[in-house]
């Protein structure tokens, strides 16, 4: 579907009726690691969690909380995940909700909460609610900033986005942040995702919205295969727009899918990017595979595997390492199909043809290789379904990090 | 199965009329290149090759050529893997085969061929068949290492391992070498793994002996999490021992299951040991799933995870992360019964207690992590299947090593 949409400034208070505060509250040793959105309007929310069995408390927290398919506040930690911290992890999630939902003067039912950081540490939860009244204090129009620097933990910079478009004859806005970097796998990929948007739209088409959108970005993305115990993507629509009321599955809704699934890949495309350790963003195109499932399956087998991230490290054209992870990653395909291309902004060079390599030029693979931004494209040749997964390279950096990380 | 046995030198060439050669015929640089083990007997054979979709060509040859069930040589290059090599690739593979058996006077039925490194460059034909020439010159009763050597690839030292045992009462020999450091993922766990031995067995039982032996040791090692094109598993098994034939699962079967799997499992955490850039051998032990499937997929998620693996690099006890990857095995568990514990030579201690972290003692989990080999033990308490991974650390050499492999 093509459209006119306009990036525009203000993350997720880009959204009418949206304010945002994030705060150091000492969880963390002086960067931010309090955030709060708060909405002026009620909103309809949908949310996906980790697909993980070990699950956090605020995770377990929002299963059991978010009944009534409405929320006006998000309320999340940074520095602490409150993951694998028995009863007084699911009494401290609950308290951050009532502690929010009694200052702000709401339900509940309508407070989401999030946690991210080291696992296993109970939450200093004197510091949690000094933050807390802080970020109330501090809400603003102009807080998304903010907010999206309180959700880091070891990304490099926030992650926010904000486009305007026209869906219904009126002018609608979808605006989020998203924090990733480490532990980011498929299936809510390692990660933090709050969206919102003005857009009319009833509690069921808004779920099934948010479950598409996020299979094709969030799901797509992987720094290490890791999936968190605490991930989670929600997204809140308050309908102020006054569109026509978007019930069923009509242009409006392709329309709003579009647009979410623009920010949503936007923000998962940056977590990718700030992998850590990450020097290069690489995309992972499988097309013409005989099922979406295989292009799935190919796209993340290769943006997993930790012999083609290396590879991309060290700028090394080892095609041999992509073609052998689409051999591992279950996708029916012949390998005496297969092409694979390499791109970037110095060029396009193809490696594979039918699944032989070629003699190809080191010094435009190389000059290719160079960029920042990398595609490596796989076409399959026996079907007609795509799929585009989002990595980063491997670098020293990422051991580093992770090697005395809960130091 | 409780019983004796010693171990013994010798490697492959231990057991009885097996000799060995290893050679530099120049495939790489300036190290031994080219292997050749043969078999004075006539010797029954068995083989389990990669699931990778992608084969390399001396494995496709392998699986068309062995209609036999027997074999007496192993023929083998290193520095180039013969994969996505295309029409040229597949007789070169053949040609490998012919020519051992013309030097040897065998049918081409009676010769496995087999290639590691570098994908998708066609061999250099001149130098392998050099190398054949020249190891089927040097054939001999203590060339066992020299094979083991010629089989390397980054693997930092060779690996084989003999045993001698009585069974059947007679005394029986089983050895074997095998190859691996990157690429290493269960199913064949990117490896080449030859084993041999004079119990006399029938070809229907050593496949089976096989399949159940590769299925608990180089199917449960992993390096990197990347399922190569070109491993392979091989036993050759000659019957000069004069055992009373095995030709069903009785005691002497299960006997020289043990026996296998004992050299099997020695040559697998060796491959997991010297894993490229490794600094410490980690052992994943998973007690009371509730099937031996679910155990294995724990064990190895647990072992394939980076987020572990650059944790014990850094001498981390960061549970959390073995948690959760436990979590999203795919295993069935209760995450409020698991327990964790970490072990070595130094000391044991309890980091996880039904699901909740505790508050170890940091000195000692310090002192425990210092070793070269640890044990990470995960309880899941409900049910009676065990099964156990190895694995290594993760460390910056791992990246030095694969950033720029084939430059």
């Amino acid at each position: 579907m093509l459209f006119e949409l306009k990036e525009i400034p203000g993350g997720i208070t880009a959204v009418s009726g949206f304010k945002a505060a994030g705060v150091a509250a000492g969880i963390k040793k002086t960067k931010k690691d309090v955030a709060l959105v708060f909405s002026e309007y009620p909103a309809k929310a949908a949310a996906v969690y980790t697909k993980n069995k070990v699950k956090a408390a605020p995770l377990l927290v929002n299963i059991q909380n978010l009944t009534e398919g409405e929320a006006r506040a998000i309320v999340v930690n940074s520095g602490n995940a409150n993951a694998c911290t028995g009863e007084q992890g699911l009494k401290d999630a609950w308290e951050m909700v009532a502690l929010t939902a009694r200052l702000l003067g709401l339900k509940s039912h309508q407070v989401i909460v999030a946690s991210t950081g080291v696992i296993g540490v109970n939450l200093p939860m004197d510091r949690v609610r000094q933050g807390i009244k802080s970020c109330v204090e501090r809400l603003s129009e102009h807080g998304g900033t903010d907010a999206a620097e309180a959700i880091m933990t070891t990304d490099t910079y926030p992650k926010e986005y904000a486009v305007a478009a026209e869906l219904g004859g009126k002018k609608v806005v979808v605006g989020g942040m998203a924090k990733g970097s480490g532990m980011i796998n498929p299936n809510m990929a390692t990660m933090l995702g709050f969206l919102a948007t003005d857009v009319n739209i009833s509690k069921k088409m808004l779920d099934l919205a948010l479950a598409q959108v996020v299979n094709e970005t969030f799901n797509m993305i992987t720094v290490d295969g890791d999936t968190s115990t605490n991930d989670m993507v929600a997204v809140l629509a308050t309908g102020t727009a006054n569109n026509p009321v978007i019930e069923e599955m009509n242009d409006d809704y392709e329309k709003f899918v579009a647009l979410l699934k623009h920010v949503a890949a936007y923000l998962a495309r940056e977590i990718a990017r700030d992998g850590e350790g990450a020097t290069k963003l690489l995309t992972i195109r499988v097309t013409n595979a005989y099922t979406l499932h295989d292009a799935r399956q190919a796209a993340l087998a290769v943006a997993n595997s930790n012999l083609v991230k290396t590879a991309f490290f060290g700028e090394d054209a080892n095609w041999g390492r992509i073609f052998t992870a689409v051999g591992y990653s279950g996708a029916e395909f012949d390998p005496g199909k297969v092409d694979i291309w390499l791109e970037s902004n110095a060029g396009k060079e193809q490696v594979l043809r039918k699944g032989t390599g070629l003699a190809f030029d080191e010094d435009r693979a190389a000059a290719i290789l160079a960029e920042k931004e990398i595609t490596v494209w796989i076409d399959l040749n026996v079907g007609d379904k795509d799929a585009t997964a989002w990595t980063c390279d491997f670098s020293y950096d990422y051991v580093k990090i992770n090697a005395d990380y809960r130091t």
